[in-house]
């Protein structure tokens, strides 16, 4: 792989999605080689049929291993098809939300266990890892605030669990950024938009600048 | 678990279903307790929603991985739903297919890795494993022979495989059969029906006499 591969990490209401709206243009601007930003399932007709499955709210019998399994079945196939092929070609790869997400959430808030899961995502990754990490930290309780004012119509299968949930995804972000401080960098998302997307800029421009215009 | 788990495996074209078809009302007849017939997906909507993308013959583009991992995912809530529910009432639960299929077909036939396979269904299963597996062996060019000759309107994706896949699923069978001989039992399945079918009833009968009436 000779491209560079980006991933944004972070709890419901971080506001992955609205920084990642701000901030693709701006790299994009100041890129030397193309860029893609690209979340799971990723487009491909194969994990947007698995992503469908997964957040049916009439699947309320699913087993959280399942719900694991069928996570990264889909994560697989968009490596596959997207990831892979885009760092072969030495492009940038900014991709919202990877393996850490379902360490976060699998293996920490639905209690299945953090090495299990990073285990099955070895044999889907084949130990693909992001060279960089973003992680927009939030406090739970404001993440959760945030959702509920901003998104008021999304009520999916994901979005009615409970705090100590959420709390306990937040915890496992943050036990992973310790353990991995050189992949992942840690900005405080409680600041204002213009500044959480500021520091994103400056953290991956800093990180890769034989990828950017100085 | 308290009941007993007794699985078919076979290659394709070794006859499972029609043996399936006349041994189960034979043990029932037999059983001192309930007896259920599964198979995967076992008809629950999540398992059968994952097994509509897998057996898709629009899904070319399906990596191997993604779909061990599914078929993984169909299996797990299979487990959740109906054997272990059944097991646990003390009953005999007789699968068609399980996770030496997954070990023949994945881990062999699509060459993945018969120990990556392995350790990704154990998550699954966590450690439920057969009391008596049946393994209905029969050479790839018969096994092939017999399925264009019986089911010529059959073409999904996994028909269209070469014979030389159905020889490294074979291969690997034997090779589980060879490392489980207490567990699991070969039979030649090119003898007529009713020999393979008989065989089978004396297995089962005979591994459990404390479930069947002499």
């Amino acid at each position: 792989m000779i491209g560079r591969f980006i991933t944004f990490e972070g709890p419901d209401g971080a506001g992955k999605t609205s920084v990642l709206t701000a901030l693709v243009p701006r790299l994009k601007a100041l890129a030397q080689v193309p860029l893609i930003e690209t979340r799971e399932p990723g487009g491909n007709p194969i994990s947007e049929a698995i992503r469908q499955i997964i957040l049916d709210p009439k699947n309320t019998a699913m087993d959280p291993r399942t719900e694991a399994l069928l996570y990264t079945a889909a994560r697989r196939q968009h490596i596959i098809e997207k990831i892979r092929p885009a760092l072969a070609a030495n492009k940038l790869v900014l991709c919202d939300r990877f393996v850490d997400s379902s360490l976060a959430y699998q293996g920490a808030g639905r209690e299945i266990g953090v090495a299990e899961v990073a285990q099955m995502n070895l044999f889907a990754t084949e130990a693909l890892q992001p060279d960089l990490t973003l992680y927009l930290d939030v406090p739970s309780e404001v993440g959760l605030a945030r959702i509920s004012a901003h998104r008021p119509d999304q009520n999916d299968r994901l979005d009615q669990e409970a705090l100590s949930f959420h709390q306990k995804v937040r915890g496992e972000y943050l036990q992973l950024a310790k353990d991995n401080p050189q992949r992942i960098k840690v900005i405080d998302a409680t600041q204002a938009i213009e500044q959480v997307i500021a520091a994103c800029q400056t953290l991956v421009t800093a990180s890769f600048p034989e990828m950017f215009r100085g």
